[in-house]
This record gives C-alpha cells, sequence and structure tokens, in this order.
C-alpha cells in the first residue's frame, strides 16, 4: 500500500509479494551506484527477493548459447552484476535477533523522500523477550559524491537496559538473480564477481573483486562509526568481512550506527582501492548531517528546473515526482555509462541500454539539465567505434549501427528479430543529436560529435536501403512494434531515417562552415559525392501511405494481415508475448506498442493532420500496450489531436505504472522509460511542446481534474517556465535574452511574460 | 579419388581430407544401423573423423538454450546417437601393429559394391618388420535382417609364419561428433549414451545401454568366428569388452575372422537383450556365404525395380546408383522411423528428418517400392498426435502442424523463423499422401490414414489464413527458400495449402463412400461446416502474380526487395549462410534453393506455360543453390521448358553432388534429399513424369551425350517400363492389365507395348 503525499511515497506492507515490489520502489541510487532496498537483516528465508546492488555500466561478459547459431549471432554479452553487498546489519537486543517477522511489530514504515534524497525505515519492535526499541534506518546514495552509500541505523530504547550487538557483514561472495522462465531476466545461475583481496586498512574494510570474462574491477570499502562506547570485533574469511559491534544502551537513550560505503571500479579509477579509501577520509571528515544538506541542496536545485507541479490531483503529482526522481536516480553522468532499461534498480533487462535513452528519457535531460543530456550523447558517440564494428557483423560495408541493446557498446541481443532488426535505434539517436542542437545550439558539440555520429548513421541507411520504382525504401528491419517482425518499409523506421539523412546533409554544411570538415571528411573517408546521395535518398524517402483508409500503415504489408482476435483473447492471456508464440503474434495485426504513432509525434509535420487522426484512431483499436513505452505516446497524441479525456486515461496509466506495479514486474526494477514518457506525457502532451527547426512551441490543454500545472524548459539559454490554467497559459521568461515563441501557433516575442488567454 | 565403374565406388586415398569424407561415401547401412566407414584399426591420432554407429530414430533429448527465450521456444530436442562402437580390430604381426600410416602399403583400395551390397577394404602390407601380408575386409548391415553388421576379416601370409594377434573391441564409452562453429553439427560436447551391463552368455558379447534423457534402451551383442584355431582371451572393465584372438599363420595361408554384431533397441524390441542373442543366433547358424548370398538376393530384386539405367555416360550412372543406393541404405522401413537428412551416414541435422521425406525422396520409393512409402507415412500419421500438440504449441486452436524437424514427432527446430515457421511442411507431407493415393489407389490407406492427416493439415491451413479482399491468405511463414523468412504469401505454401484443402474436402467424399465417416468425424470433431469452408478457402486462395512480369512473385513484398549484389560478391563466400547474419540475406532478393518454381513442378497445371517460364528465368538469376535440395528442381523445369542443355547441367551438378563432395560438408553424411533428387531429375525431369488425378503422363527427353536411358515405374498395381532413345520411346506394361497412359500429351492404352517416335 502506497500512501499519498506528492513528495513521499510511503509502504507499510510486510506481505511477500508487496516487498520484493518495494525493493525496486525504495532502492536508493546517484546514477552511478544503485542498491535495491533490502532489508538490512533479511526477511524469512522463504521469501522471494532479489538482493542486490549495482554499478551503472559495471559489467561481466555472459556466454551467449543458441539453439541454432547462424552467422553474426552474438557469442557473448555484458551484463550488469550484483556486486559486493553492504547491506547486511543485524540488531541483536539480549540475544534476540532484530526481525519483522519475529517478536511483535508494534509501528512498522518506509519511506521515500524524494526532496532530501533517503529512503528511511521507521519501526517500533518488541523483541520475544518484551524489549521494546525505536528503530530508525536511513538510506542515501550521494548525488554529491556519487561512490558514496551510507546506512545511517538509530536505535533508541524504549525499555531495555543492556546490551546491544550489531553485526554488520561486508560480503564479496555476490550473484545475480536468475528465472528461467522469464524472457525478461537471465535464465541460469552464473557467478560473475570473485573477490581477489581482503583488508583493513586505517578502520576502513576493503574488499576487492574482478569480474570473470570482462576484466573489471571493483573496491567496496565500509567503515563503521558508532555513536556509544562500544566494543568492536571484526572477523574475515576469504570472501568476506563481519564486524561485531557491542555496547550497552539505557531505556530512554538513543544510539547510531553509521555504515559509511564507498564503491570504486576500474571503469573510472586507475586505482581502486586508493581511490575509494581518499573518497572514505573525505566522507567521514564530513559530518552526517552535512552529507544530508549536501543532498537535499542538490535537490533543491535540481527540481527547481525539474519539478512539473500539477494542482487537483495529489495521487498523479506523486507519481510525477516519483517519475522524474527515478529519472535522476537512473541517469549515468559521465561518459562510461548511460541509462539501462530498469535505472540501477533491478536485474531486468540485465543493466542494457536501449533507445529507451534517447526517445522517451533524453527529453526529460535536455529541457531540464542539458549538461546530462550532453553526457548521454557523448556516451554514444564514445560507443560509435564499436557502433561500426556492429555494422560490419550485420554486412554492411560502411556506416555505423548503433546496438539494439548494450552496455560497453557491442551488440547483445539474442533474438535479433526483435532485437538487432530494430535499425530505428540509429535514427532515434542522430534524433536527440538534432535535438539536442535545436535546444542548445551548441555548434562546437555538432562538430564535434554529432556530426560525425550523423554521417556514419546515415551511411548506414544507404547501405541499407535501395531505390525502386525511384523511391527509397528500406527493408528487412523490425519498427519499435515488436509483435511486428522483419518487414519491409517500416513507416517509423523509414520516416525517422528519412529526418537523419536531412540532417547528415544539414550537419555537413554546419560543419562546413563552423569547423574542420576537411579533416573529419578525410578521417573517415567521407565524399561530397555520398552526401549529394544522402540529399537525394531522404527527399524519395519512400513511406507508406494508405490513399483509402487516409492513414500510414505501419509497413508494406501490415494492412493485409488478420486484425488480432480480442475479443477472445482473455484478459490474463496480456501481455501475449508471454502468452503466445511470436510467429503466432506476428501473424496478426495487433501491437505491443506506438509504433507510427510515435513517429506522428516525433515528426508531426510529415504528414496531414487527418492522417495523424485516422493513423492514431486505427492504432489504438490494435494496440494492447504490452510495453511500457506506449500509454505515454497515445497520451500525447490524444492531447495533440484535442481529446483531452483521453489523454489524461492514458497519462494516469502511464504515471503510476510502478506505484501500482500494473504491468506486474516492478520486482524486477523500474520502467525508466515509462518514467521518462510521464514527463513527457506532461510537457509535450498536455503542454504541447514541440522543438523545431522553427522554433519553439507550446499548445497547451489541461485536463478537467486539474487546477493548474506549471513546467520550466530550457531552451536557447533561457528558462521558460510554462503555468497553464483553466482559463490561460502564462509563459514567462526566467532566465535569459528575449526570445520568439510560439504558442497555439501564434509567434510572440516573450520577454518577461506572456499571457495567452 | 572415386574411380568410375557404374556400380562400384572406389577410393585409394589416404588423405586425412578425403578419409573423413569417405567415412560418409563408404559407411554401410540397411536403413535400420549405419557405421560410419571408419578403420578397424583407427588412423593417426591427428586425424579428423567422426566415428560413428546410429539407429534409425534412436535418440537422446538435448537441452536447447536460447540466447533470449522467447514464448513457445523449444526446451529441448531429440538427436541421433553415436551407439556402441563395435568397428575397433587391431591386427599385430609379429608385434607390429597394423596400420595404412606405418609400414608400407603395397596395395590400397576400398570399394563399395552396390549389387552385392557390401563395402571392401583391399589392403597389401608389409609390417616395418618386413612381414607381407594381404588384408581383406568386408562389411555388410543387412537388408534381411537388419540388426545385422558384420566385419569380415581375412588375411592371407604371403611371407609370414608365426603368431597373428588380434585385439576386437566393443566400446560402450561413446559420444557424439561436436563442432563449436558449424550450425549444421551439434555445437557442444554431450555424453549420451551410459552402459547399464556387460556381460558374455554362450559366447556372445553383450553390452547394454541407455540413454540419459529419453530413457531408451539399446544392446549391442557381438561374437567373433575365427578360422583357425585360436586362443581367446577376453577382458572387461565397465564400460568394455575387449578380446584378444591369437592364432599362427604360415606363409600362403588364409585366416579369417568374422565379427557378427548385432543391435537391438527399445523402441522396437521388448527385451533387447534377448532378441540381440535370438538375432545372434540365427545369423551364425547360417554360413557367411549364404549371409551374402541374401544381400545379393535383395539387392537384385531391388535393382529390378529401381534401376535408372542411362548408356552414354559411366560417371553419372555411377551417380545414379549410388544416389539409388543411399536411397535404400538411408530408408527406415517401419512405423518408428522415416529418413534423415543425413541417412544413416552421419550427424548432420542430428538425424532429423525434414520435409525431405515427402518431397524428395519419397517419390523414389512410392514409385518402385510403394510397401516402404506406404511406411514412411505411416510413420507420419503415428506423429499426428505430437503435430497436434505442436500446433497447441504454436497458438493454434484446431488442427495439426508437422515440425521441421523431428525424430519421435515434437519440434526440435530451435530457430524457428527457418525452422517451425515452414508451416509448408503440412502440405508437403499432405501432397505425398495424395500422391501416394494417385499411384497406389489404395482406399483403405486414405480410409484409415491419410484422410486423417489430410483432415487435420487442412484444420491448420484454416486456422492460419484469413480473408481479405474476397481471397484466402496466410501470413507469416517461411517458404522453402530459408534466404527469406516469415513472409506473407509465400507462393509456394499457398499453392500448396490450397492442394491440401482441396484433397481434404476430396477426402472426405472418399471417406463417406468407403470408410466410416461418422466415426471418424466424431474422433476428430469434425463438421460438415468446415469442409465447406475447405471447399470455399481453396478456391479463393490468394495466389501472388505479377501481371507486369507474368510471374509468380515469391511472396507479397519479394519482388520490392533490391537484388542480391551478385557480382560483388566472392565466390568463397557461398553458402552465403556461412557468411551473412540473416538479416542481411533476408533484405535481398536471393534464393537458397528452388521456392517458387518447387512450386510450378509439383503444381504444374496451376499456372500458364508462360507464367512458369518466366517465373523460371526470373528465379533462376538469383537462385545460389546453397541448399543441396535445389539444382534438381531446377532440373527438371529446365526439362519441362524445353532447355534440355540446361537440364543436363543442373542434373551433373545434382547426381554427383557426394562422390565429389561439391559442399564441402559430406564429411557430415551423404545429401540424402539430393539422392532422390537424382533419381526424379531422371524420371520426372527427363522422362517428364507426371502423377495427377487425370492420370500417369511422361513427356520424355534426352540429353545429347546419351545414347539411351530405361526406368521402371509402378502405378495403381502395373509396373511400366519406360526406354527413352535418341529415336524413340518405347513404354512396356510389365506386369498387370492394360491401362491408359499418356505419352507428350497423347493419351493411349498400353497393354504391351507403345513405341512413340
Amino acid at each position: 500500500m502506497i500512501e499519498n503525499n506528492k513528495w513521499e511515497i510511503v509502504s507499510c506492507s510486510l506481505e511477500p509479494s508487496e516487498l520484493i515490489v518495494d525493493e525496486t520502489l525504495f532502492h536508493t541510487a546517484n546514477g552511478y551506484i544503485g542498491v535495491r532496498g533490502n532489508f538490512e537483516e533479511g526477511y524469512p528465508s522463504k521469501y522471494d527477493t532479489i538482493r542486490g546492488t549495482y554499478i551503472n555500466g559495471f559489467y561481466d561478459l555472459s556466454e551467449v548459447k543458441h539453439g541454432e547459431k547462424l552467422y553474426g549471432f552474438i557469442e557473448s554479452k555484458q551484463k550488469i552484476i550484483n556486486i559486493t553487498d553492504v547491506q547486511g546489519i543485524e540488531l541483536f537486543v539480549a540475544g534476540d535477533k532484530f526481525s519483522l517477522f519475529d517478536g511483535e511489530v508494534l509501528d512498522y514504515k518506509r519511506t521515500l523522500d524524494m526532496r532530501t534524497g533517503v529512503t528511511k525505515r521507521h519501526v517500533v519492535w518488541q523483541s520475544p523477550k518484551g524489549h521494546i526499541l525505536e528503530i530508525d534506518i536511513v538510506r542515501m546514495a550521494s548525488f554529491v559524491k556519487p561512490e558514496l552509500f551510507l546506512i545511517d541505523y538509530t536505535i533508541k530504547s524504549i525499555n531495555y537496559d543492556g546490551e546491544i550487538v550489531f553485526v554488520s557483514t561486508h560480503i564479496g561472495e555476490v550473484s545475480n538473480y536468475f528465472n528461467p522462465h522469464d524472457p525478461r531476466v537471465a535464465g541460469e545461475f552464473e557467478k560473475h564477481l570473485s573477490v581477489t583481496e581482503i583488508r583493513r586498512e586505517e578502520h576502513v574494510d576493503l574488499i576487492h573483486s574482478e569480474t570473470n570474462a570482462s576484466g573489471l574491477k571493483v573496491t567496496s570499502a565500509v567503515k563503521h562509526i558508532v555513536s556509544a562506547q562500544c566494543q568492536i570485533e571484526s572477523t574475515s574469511d576469504t570472501r568476506s568481512l563481519i564486524s561485531k559491534i557491542k555496547f550497552n544502551i539505557k531505556a530512554g537513550n538513543i544510539e547510531k550506527l553509521t555504515k559509511y560505503c564507498i564503491f570504486t571500479d576500474s571503469i573510472r579509477y586507475s586505482d581502486c582501492a586508493q581511490s575509494a579509501l581518499c573518497a572514505m577520509h573525505e566522507v567521514t571528515r564530513m559530518t552526517l548531517s552535512k552529507l544530508y544538506q549536501s543532498q537535499e541542496d542538490y535537490l533543491n536545485a535540481f527540481w527547481e528546473m525539474a519539478d512539473v507541479k500539477v494542482e487537483g490531483d495529489e495521487k498523479l503529482q506523486q507519481g510525477i515526482h516519483f517519475s522524474v526522481y527515478q529519472l535522476l536516480q537512473s541517469v549515468g553522468k559521465d561518459k562510461y555509462s548511460n541509462i539501462a532499461a530498469k535505472g540501477l534498480s533491478g536485474e531486468g533487462y540485465e543493466g542494457h541500454y536501449f533507445w529507451d535513452t534517447e526517445i522517451y528519457m533524453l527529453p526529460f535531460f535536455l529541457l531540464t539539465h542539458p549538461k546530462i543530456a550532453e553526457d548521454l550523447l557523448s556516451y554514444r558517440y564514445e560507443k560509435l567505434d564499436a557502433a561500426r564494428k556492429n555494422a560490419r557483423m550485420l554486412g554492411h560495408q560502411k556506416g555505423a549501427l548503433y546496438p539494439w541493446r548494450t552496455i560497453s557498446g557491442s551488440e547483445c541481443s539474442a533474438y535479433f528479430a526483435s532485437g538487432s532488426a530494430q535499425y530505428h535505434i540509429n535514427a532515434d539517436i542522430a534524433y536527440m543529436f538534432v535535438q539536442h542542437y535545436l535546444v542548445t545550439k551548441n555548434i562546437d558539440f555538432v562538430v564535434s560529435k554529432s556530426a560525425e555520429v550523423l554521417f556514419e548513421t546515415a551511411r548506414l541507411w544507404m547501405d541499407t536501403g535501395h531505390y525502386t520504382g525511384g523511391s527509397f525504401r528500406i527493408d528487412a528491419v523490425t519498427g519499435p512494434d515488436e509483435y511486428t517482425c522483419l518487414v519491409n518499409n517500416n513507416y517509423y523506421t523509414n520516416v525517422m531515417a528519412k529526418y537523419n539523412l536531412k540532417w547528415a546533409v544539414k550537419c555537413y554544411e554546419l560543419v562546413k562552415v563552423h569547423g574542420d570538415l576537411e579533416s573529419l571528411a578525410r578521417r573517415i573517408g567521407l565524399s561530397e559525392e555520398e552526401v549529394k546521395n544522402w540529399g537525394e535518398a531522404y527527399q524519395n524517402m519512400y513511406l507508406p501511405y494508405d490513399e483509402e483508409l487516409d492513414l500510414n500503415p505501419q509497413d508494406d504489408t501490415f494492412l493485409s494481415k488478420a486484425v488480432w482476435d480480442f475479443p477472445s483473447t482473455p484478459e490474463e492471456n496480456y501481455p501475449l508475448l508471454l502468452h503466445y508464440h511470436p510467429l503466432y503474434i506476428y501473424r496478426y495485426q495487433v501491437c505491443k506498442q506506438a509504433d507510427t504513432v510515435l513517429a506522428h509525434f516525433l515528426l508531426e509535420d510529415e504528414e496531414e493532420l487527418s492522417t495523424i487522426q485516422n493513423s492514431f484512431n486505427y492504432y489504438e483499436k490494435i494496440t494492447t500496450h504490452d510495453s511500457s513505452l506506449s500509454t505515454c505516446i497515445f497520451s500525447i497524441m490524444a492531447a495533440k489531436l484535442g481529446d483531452v479525456h483521453k489523454a489524461y486515461d492514458y497519462f494516469i496509466q502511464t504515471t503510476r505504472l510502478d506505484l501500482d506495479n500494473t504491468h506486474h514486474n516492478t520486482k524486477d526494477g523500474i520502467h525508466t522509460a515509462n518514467m521518462g514518457g510521464t514527463y513527457m506525457g506532461m510537457v509535450y502532451g498536455f503542454g504541447g511542446l514541440r522543438i523545431k527547426e522553427t522554433g519553439i512551441y507550446f499548445n497547451p490543454t489541461i485536463p478537467e481534474p486539474w487546477e493548474h500545472y506549471t513546467f520550466k524548459v530550457c531552451y536557447q539559454d533561457r528558462v521558460i517556465k510554462v503555468h497553464v490554467n483553466k482559463r490561460e497559459c502564462v509563459c514567462e521568461l526566467i532566465e535569459g535574452e528575449a526570445i520568439e515563441i510560439n504558442v497555439r501557433n501564434n509567434a510572440y516575442v516573450l520577454k518577461d511574460e506572456i499571457i495567452i488567454v
């Protein structure tokens, strides 16, 4: 049960099925490390749990087996791995081990506080022997010092005089969660991390481990600080360190154990152990309250820009805050990492980065924290060579093909029909490089990074497509909708490729003027002739269109297939992918998610409004939204098409997906793309925001239940605040010089404030 | 080097790369057991070898792993397993171990004699110490007593007086061949067979083994008979039996060791050990010459009907004999087994049965030994329940879907796009049930078996297809050409499904008249309404046709794809499947094998001749023949279309594929379908045979290099002999009553002989 407070998420449940979901919802992450919300003292052994700690981009290689291995099928993949477990703290009161499943729980509540950036557990517990303690456990993964995760464990004795024992563990023997029956998590037990050294130095416990196949190293450092006069007994074996901390407490007194945990890895640090020790000294020199304060300060600044305020619906406001907060918890803020499909909250999709980043999550950062957006794009730039290699593997002589799922840059999809075949990821990435340019006008970034990415992705389209009857066509790819695979001329792919090619040409001109075109062209062997071909290809790009229905077919033969028999499909057979063979699904007109509808959102000027409307109506009827990337897009498009009521319905489904566990798999991690979708639903949907070459556009609407809503966006060195209520839309220039904006299709020059009634 | 003798295959090579191919070419099989042509004494240890003995249909289960496991993906598959090794016989002469790679080989030749049904090895060997022996080793797998495999080892001393020692082994510790880099054989070491008992009883050595997962049992029994007065010393451990046989020889004398080997398995025998002992007593009571004679008698009768005589091309005649002989060696003659893609000659394709049986191999048996054809079809009838289960797994509510590859009836394809998606296998099987009826007019078989198969396969088409714009369409299937997958309205599939549906309706009428329709309909829940729907569906079946080109497109979008860049594809990049990612291949117009062209052979009356001709011309340009199932069909169709020269060229490629190892993988086993294709190339191609509802048709042509050719076919209780020379075609009625036949589109009543000039 999640209580309704717009800045807090609260749970009081001890139901096993909810506890494993709470592990996700109450995970603690800062974009670098993520720790699932497991109980320090554990659950009863029969409870299902996914106990885990992860570092963004820290992976091992795992062998990939194929029943039938064809040429080019991947032989190994990266996967995020569970690292050293620092979560364990057992508490003994007069010999009774504290557990929420033993003795008597007089009070219990756990909270995620999104303003202070901590999770808290509050318990009043009576031991079997009748001793009562008030226990408060606070966890924080610092946004300011990303290596730091801490557990701040406070006990107050209500009626107990005597010895308290803490047993705090630091365990190197860890493995990943697996479930052979769910294609969305790993299917087999594999051990990925081996302890190479354990030592104690200056009261800091260090465990140094290495991955088995990828050759990466990680150090975890733990230091305990205890408020009371205590006795610490430390033991260790080859794979773990245990600290037994004993002290006496008196009724009415409060004592505190703070467990500082530092993680460093060899991707970012040349000497992990040394860096960990330094970081430990740095953080333990600070007071705890100062650490908390720095977290709150960081978040204040974050929310100042990021907050989307809605008045009139607390539950929804809570969902929006949760979504935005999870985006922050999930995003890697260096060029080594990105945003995993599950953030750092679980092992679903094996910690891989998908197109989700660009199309669903990057817009939030681009509009509120453009520096983070730049890091995310820089990550893609860094992986360009790997994408070139991937293209060669897929048979292409030129260009780069970004892998469908990856951590370190090479393809990790083991089922190419709905993996590597999704060539649109190339255009998705290109699209966001362009959006970045349109939002920031950062020409240096274009010259140094975006241009090369756009050129290499454009080249891939040329090598993939061909002309037939004068039009440029792209065959044998899969669009975003994974319920239809390996098709010719997927509308989404073609229109996005068109944009990719068009902007590759534009970038060529930009670099010609602002950069060193000659040296770039020489380095990648680019000729003027190629650029000319890009121009021709985009101008002649074939976009499927059905005249009779005035809509865009999803692909060349989509409309000739039978429509899925929805009336006879029982509710429990959704999501279809878990109940039908893919071959059966492919045979029907049924969409897992927005595909053509998504294209109409991203590139709305490519089609007439009537075509967009008809397409929306058509696809809506056959879309199951089995993917969490879908309802947000339908919400945005319903808003665009003037059906605010429908937009609101889709938005509700989007916003509380994880909080209400509506997809029944939140235990494996949050649906991070959906979090981005929530933001987009507000800003692009109800706010009607579009960023185009011709400028910035707002077209606000407001759902009936709301009083008003407000958001801010960064645009070309300005900060624009948009406030919408039932009567008017107020645009306010918070920072920067006057600029032209478009509201409800009228152009205004925004100096201070414009009120549009 | 294969010498040219039309009834013998000869090799004198000791090159390692040829030896492993010879293991296949000189394997000894009888449809029940197959023993690869390994040397009794082995090769040097560094030589690559696939040492194996197989029983048709005897399999273990092997776990199938998927990098990404979706709903309905198979979890285990059957695979043929290497069973107890009885091949070992070492020979010691004055302490020197006989080996073709030691001492001096004064003469060496191995022969497959296709009239006597044995393989022979003739060696004159001088030991390192200078002793010369003439060695003759004959192997036979009896067609008359299928459990029997024997090695008849004769030595003649040229200049040696002294002790001879044979060490004969019987080894239970065996495993399958594997190669992680070739998708066409197993990729991993797995142990499948465990010895459960070893014993000696009445001079017979017995090893009893069980498979690890499928629970099948096999017994191998070995008995040695030695011509000389000898001393036999037997030793055994838990997994093998060794017999050391010592005797003295004098220069000029001949001595003989005969090793009788009996195999029985729990699929066919309730008590394997007892049955093996009985069989051993039975065969060892007979003289060796009688055993040889029975083999020769069997083959005389076989060739009497099966031989296709060609005068004017010895090499080709040899290839034809080899093909027909391999079909006999490969075919299972009981309802428990069928014909594996590699027969019993190797482990390629894991001993699985494919559509190859019906479309490529069954015609030979149907026309020459219809009882065997009936066994093959009965096997499919027996697997109908498994096919129903398979259909459910693929999402179908009704009907049966035969698996793409199988031994015991369930799907063993681990890559569904070019496996389970080949729904045409249903129609292929149905087609041969119909051909069987047309050839035999066996109405009892229709009533008892064919009807149910046709009904259940027809039902599957109804559940798969749908009406759009009044035509019945079949989406998301793969045709025979595996270089294009998951398409809508594959011409081959649709036209074959049409025939399937049409004959399901006809069978319904036949059963109504000749059988107990009511009880069959009740048993499978069949309604009159369904049958009406079949009729409508076949009448409205959509068959892709391109008006402009006057040809049948392979599928809905095939013609809109780019044509593969053949000029830029280096020779060494064929077969394409070993050098390009499937996704890349799927993007182009390129065919692995005959697809539409095959449909035009099987159902030539569906299209105008011009359409067939244009299609042939079109597909010929884009077909790589990377599959061994292709050139034979192009040969047949070239003959039909009047280009005898081209037909001959394709036929040559077909006929000597394995003898010349043109696909470079004969080591993994013979290409059994291609063997059937050779026969079809003669009889359907040059002979122009077609069996239709309206009768039997011949349309003979003769390639320029030939003098004449002759073949016989069984048809409706007659035997018709066809003799074609450069001037005339002579049809002779060998058995049965007068019958109408059609030759070059003229109808004749065949009483004794007709000569058409």
